[in-house]
């Protein structure tokens, strides 16, 4: 089940509660680990209709700061000596998490909830249920 | 994570699916299990309105098969060596799911999640994500 591990990440606390299920995996099967990220390209599009002059800057920063959050984790997994592969990409997140996990042939997934105590959860939140309502894999979630 | 597992099971193709992911993770940390059957009132209801004569009789027996069957699963479980706690309650499944796992302090539930093909399994199907949705611990959803 921890073969190779997909965990598609917000870089939110809860995600980074899910990541701490992760390393405490490592002296099981656990080898693998793609730590993904979508930008919501949704959210690119809403930000288009009042700054489009600066989106591309602002799409390129994001993309930016994603790769270093990444890597920061790419590197702790590193460290305790799983593979990793990072995936940051722009579209739907629970679209493109479903398309990893095909791409991939990934043995689970991992992935952190919130709750649903703001406008902003209620949104995170439902990227792991259509995660878990669709998934083929088992999926592991982390809760807050 | 998997130090006590509270597996709730409707004794399901997924639920047993979901056994097989639990008996995979002995040699690990894991070494208790909660095995939970949860008979629904509500059917229970539903059907004193057409055989009021036999209901306590068919509750009986229904709790009669649920206690087999999970003892069943006990075994196998023990075989493997784990410790082995059955719950059979009669009530909603979520809900004394959800209660299930305060008492026990487990550390994490194992759930068989069933898709939405028909009218049963969407039933079904809400037990896994009501618990999803409000349990504390990690939840390790396993897909048909």
């Amino acid at each position: 089940m921890f073969k190779k591990i997909l965990y598609p990440t917000d870089f939110s606390d809860v995600s980074k509660k899910a990541l701490a299920s992760i390393l405490a995996l490592k002296t099981n099967e656990a080898q693998e680990v793609v730590v993904m990220h979508v930008i919501d390209s949704r959210n690119l599009d809403a930000m288009a209709q009042y700054v489009p002059a600066d989106l591309l800057r602002t799409q390129e920063a994001l993309e930016k700061i994603a790769r270093e959050e990444a890597q920061a984790i790419a590197d702790e997994l590193e460290k305790k000596g799983f593979t990793v592969k990072i995936r940051i990409e722009e579209g739907i997140p629970s679209r493109n998490i479903l398309e990893a996990e095909e791409d991939e042939g990934v043995s689970s997934i991992v992935i952190g909830s919130h709750g649903v105590s703001n406008i902003k959860e209620i949104f995170l939140g439902s990227v792991s249920e259509k995660v878990i309502r669709k998934a083929k894999s088992p999926v592991i979630v982390i809760k807050r």
